[in-house]
């Protein structure tokens, strides 16, 4: 674009350019100075939350590698058509693959290098759920035949239980699997529209097998849903096969890269053992053979080892979208009152601060009840291979809750982190919009939060009722033991700082879940006309009572969780003092600004009086400022990379304008200067002078 | 994929799908049993809420019509890449463009026509901006000049403000027009990098002409941003002028089909005349002309404009969006408690319906709302053109608020609604997603949402503030006159059904918004050491308080609307009895749920008691259950046509697993039967037996 200019232009320029540059803004200073500000070792914080200095070295040296990679390559993420995008990702899927093998790495490496390039595809089911499957359900001589091709990519499966009518309610679906003993072959069939399945991942284009769920029939009788592996492609053209219909069920709010597909069978006949038989069995004559009652609890493992994982990753999802929105409104300028000041930066604004602070608090909170999840499956694994299932029903129903909590907090806030980085956050190239559309599915995956939540109240309210009856409950339902004391218990703090004791705040969270405890198990009493029914109409009218308890008693979980982190980290001198009065901080933001959400339910039971909560208000509000200049340390701490972020807005370095304007250099609207529209529509359109009469 | 079946094959299989229809699900007939429970009479209030029958068959006709043209055709929708979408945009536009003219249509069948094809694309802000702009800004030789040519679309226009840097804040924009008398000629140039002009809708690959917005630079002055009308690309084709660099901005959360773009200049110049000067002027010799006072009022016009449309689209977009979660959510059936009966309606789950009915009432709330706002706007209109600029200020406060309000409220809607919808509202097919994505950006444009209350609460603080001086108030406002009163009142309800009283919803709003104005205003003085000062440190300290009383105010003002708009319908006797008991319903609904909510300032204040409490909570499950049988027939009272929600779970005939099944065929993943993974990936990298070894 560079053109001849004259002298005198230039001279009357350089005026007004000086003008504009005195109070113009430098975002990479800005960052810089956000940096000096610390009042912690960050590389201790860092390596600290990532597991050691080797891990955070390890994982850079692999995104420096797999970057270099024509799959690990990112700058056309953005841009890509839902083919490219589709392509693209079993490009990656096979470049991991590869990846591993030459360099022997290991599964844990393996969830790095999946992290880092975060582009999920056609395997993801393959490897999430179609070898676990048969790992889990296939007994051995099935394991012979079907793992090695599994493990060598000969085949490619995925797992095919949800329908068009059915999700979560697994007992409903309409797929069936009907034995012929004089063949000793499956009939499996789709006997209504409804029972298309869909949704599965891989199962649109990818897939050449799958492991169907669908209800056995044998002898006329009904056994419900059962696993059954089949092939449905060709191996040699990859057609579908006989009376197999299959495709792609078009593009979702994320997950593009992903073919989420839909199946219908037509009386395709399968051998009988296809049926995975690890458990239940069927005889060549067509008699059913349950599964030992224990094996019903083992199924139970995979499930809580995914919400486990799910619980793990959103302080992970989290912390990405603080750090974008954290790194932009600190350089971001906006708006000074006074005429010849610099802008204010957007994050000293109140409002804002107010916001996102609290969502770093949480991130943070969200980390420390990871790590504490993933501990307690951890134990009941131990404990399940010594036959020991004592724990289950705990751990049930503290991820059930959790998956529901965590994924919500985590929905909203990198959404409330989008919002906060104002106009530029609705650009794809912030990194927010992709991260929301593909984060958000966690909230409906693996079990409708609402569900979820209300599997953990039916634990709390059973357990309230237990300990009624004189039973001791352990774990963190065991404050209900105290619920009648806690009835009438009233908060003792009587000035600002004693909120800051951790000892309050916890004793709030505890009070407030323990009398909506009580609360929910009266109105459901009362639903049910006397003795508790934890089923139908008395149970469906006390769904929001029910879900509202899960909700207090999961804040009350995180927030022990964050406290006994925080005491373990002191006691142990883990961290140096600066580094631990920073989290503590932190601690104390999120225990406020969730109990200052919540203020309601405790004016209302009496817990708190009005001066309290003003004294509470007071607190969470010094606790913003306190927190406000190790805000772009503390994000630094949680160690993304650049190429992780894949966000103008969230450069380690701040120059995020430049970091806009060159992604946005490879827009495919760009491959022209004249663009796809002249040559489609404007030429002819605009070039017909006088015949287009004016509106 | 029809293949042979024998026939012991299909006996075998009869008998297994006889249990499965037994009770699967049948959403025609569940739609259909919705609509027959309707309490009134769905087509007056399809008719009031339009406008009309005549109104109402007119945008049926046009949805007709369109519908076969290839611009107006939606099958390809939701599988388009962003170019597709853009040339798309460009011939919707073009096509309504020449319909209209064919048809000698008018603006609002234009805005009809524009809602129906729901396309926006490259000539959005030619229509909604360049073209307004130059009526409002240029004189009368330069309309002459230009506005023929933009009319009849020989030259395409957009307004270029909004840069890299600066986005709210107006006077920080960088971009420079420097005067040259000498060539009597402005140098418009970009000199910073944060001045790129960044975001115009159509500046990246569409328009012609800009009107561009620049700090005028005079004599060595600045006299801050004016409008310049400017060339940027050749007609002859399409390339951009010397000194001009464009481009894409890349794609977006949402409104993909719109090319937004960046601009960076490059000393060029520009005639003196290039300047619009209806307003503020410059001499041949270089000496500014100021505006006349009266005209910096005047040109708020726009700006109300524009607030007070997208406070009436908040209601349309939310009561589409509710449509389709509705009708999908009466249809899906989902768990039983008792083995062998039909699943339940998702909708009678308290859970859901607890959520979703109060959105309802939500919509029509927005509605009425936006009514208001538009015949407000209307009225400022008749008295400006009288000269007359005395309501500018409370229209100002109150579009602020509202616009921020109602999107908010709209925008978490959406998305509230889609995730009732479990699932399946993650598609796109759904419609939801989209819906989300380009809805959600009202929520930054045209004054980030923040900034709009912060402009409410100042002037709700300076009017209490005026008042205690004895200023008389006026408008929605009013009430701060009695705001020392209202300090000591108590509500006065005292059993369950006194919360049905629209009075006593009223107090309680105006109640916490007149409290929470007190305590703004007292905080705010606190921070300014006396005297209240509403800029710098102390403002920004306050904002948190000063946002939750313009959200106060906003929404006593959007329950007034609500009460007024049906006292008024009632006093006039508009509707039938069975209609307006409905929507008292809704308004008694939308009230306590609002105040539900916020129960916490109202404990907190002592305006409230525990028991009041406990009475509202119980009066709005009541009002939740009064409403689920109207919830189909309140939806299809909107009036959306198929054509209009695209949406495979919003069909009015109920039949969404059909819907979602024939919409998905056309996913261009499925253009081939292998898909596009085979070829590209998939044959080589399984083809290679044993090769690859195992994980």
């Amino acid at each position: 674009m560079a053109h001849f200019v004259d002298a005198r232009t230039r001279v009357l320029q350089e005026e007004s350019t000086k003008a504009v540059l005195s109070n113009c803004s430098d975002p990479k200073a800005d960052l810089a100075a956000e940096r000096a500000r610390a009042t912690f070792d960050v590389g201790e914080l860092l390596h600290y939350l990532n597991g050691g200095r080797e891990k955070v070295e390890r994982k850079a040296h692999f995104a420096e590698l797999i970057s270099r990679t024509e799959w690990g390559n990112k700058s056309e993420r953005y841009f890509q058509t839902r083919e490219e995008q589709y392509v693209h990702g079993l490009k990656v899927a096979f470049g991991i693959w590869d990846f591993m093998k030459e360099k022997r790495l290991g599964i844990s490496d393996g969830r790095v290098l999946r992290s880092l390039v975060n582009a999920p595809g056609g395997l993801e089911l393959h490897i999430g759920m179609f070898i676990p499957s048969l790992i889990s359900h296939a007994n051995p001589e099935q394991q012979a035949k079907w793992l090695p091709k599994a493990q060598s990519l000969e085949i490619i499966g995925t797992y095919a239980q949800t329908e068009l009518g059915h999700g979560t309610f697994v007992r409903g679906l309409e797929t069936t699997a009907t034995y012929d003993s004089d063949r000793q072959e499956f009939i499996v069939h789709s006997p209504t529209l409804t029972s298309t399945k869909w949704w599965p991942g891989g199962l649109g284009k990818t897939a050449t097998h799958i492991i169907l769920m669908a209800r056995l029939f044998t002898k006329g009788k009904d056994y419900g849903p059962h696993a059954f592996i089949m092939q449905i492609r060709s191996l040699e053209d990859h057609k579908p096969l006989t009376g197999i219909t299959i495709g792609d069920i078009g593009p979702k709010f994320g997950f593009n890269g992903v073919d989420n597909g839909f199946l219908r069978l037509e009386y395709v006949r399968i051998p009988r053992e296809a049926m995975l038989m690890r458990f239940a069995k069927i005889t060549p004559e067509g008699d059913y053979v349950p599964p030992p009652p224990a094996n019903a609890k083992a199924s139970y493992a995979t499930m809580m080892y995914v919400r486990s994982t799910i619980v793990q990753d959103a302080g992970k999802f989290l912390s990405m979208a603080v750090t974008i929105a954290t790194r932009y409104t600190s350089v971001r300028r906006q708006t000074t009152s006074s005429k010849g000041q610099r802008e204010t930066q957007v994050l000293d604004y109140q409002s804002v601060a107010g916001s996102l602070l609290p969502l770093l608090a949480t991130a943070y909170a969200l980390h420390f009840t990871g790590k504490v999840m993933m501990q307690m499956y951890t134990d009941f694994e131990r404990s399940r291979d010594r036959g020991d299932f004592s724990n289950l029903p705990e751990l049930h129903a503290f991820s059930s809750g959790l998956k529901a909590m965590c994924t919500t907090i985590t929905s909203e806030g990198i959404e409330k982190s989008r919002l906060l980085c104002g106009g530029h956050g609705y650009s794809r190239l912030s990194g927010l919009p992709d991260m929301y559309t593909s984060y958000v599915q966690n909230s409906t995956w693996e079990g409708d939060n609402n569900v979820m939540f209300l599997q953990t109240g039916r634990y709390l309210i059973k357990s309230l009722l237990g300990a009624m009856t004189g039973k001791t409950l352990s774990g963190y339902a065991k404050y209900l033991e105290n619920a009648q004391f806690e009835m009438k218990e009233r908060c003792n703090v009587s000035t600002e700082v004693q909120w800051l004791d951790p000892a309050a705040q916890l004793a709030a969270f505890r009070n407030r879940a323990a009398r909506l405890c009580v609360d929910a198990a009266e109105q459901l009493k009362q639903e049910s006309g006397g003795n508790p029914v934890f089923e139908g109409e008395p149970w469906d009218n006390s769904n929001v009572i029910v879900i509202k308890l899960a909700v207090a008693h999961s804040q009350y979980v995180i927030y022990k969780n964050f406290m006994d982190s925080l005491q373990g980290i002191r006691s142990r001198g883990e961290l140096q003092p600066n580094t631990v009065r920073a989290l503590a901080d932190l601690q104390g933001l999120f225990g406020l600004t969730v109990l200052e959400r919540e203020v309601g339910d405790m004016l209302e039971s009496g817990y708190l009086s009005a001066r309290q909560v003003k004294l509470l208000r007071a607190q969470q509000r010094a606790l913003v400022k306190a927190v406000r200049p190790n805000a772009v340390p503390l994000v630094d701490a949680f160690g993304f990379l650049d190429y992780e972020l894949s966000s103008a807005l969230g450069r380690s370095d701040g120059d995020v304008y430049r970091g806009l304007l060159e992604m946005a250099q490879a827009s495919p609207l760009n491959r022209t200067e004249e663009g796809p529209g002249w040559k489609a529509v404007l030429e002819a359109q605009m070039k017909k002078p006088g015949s287009r009469s004016r509106l």
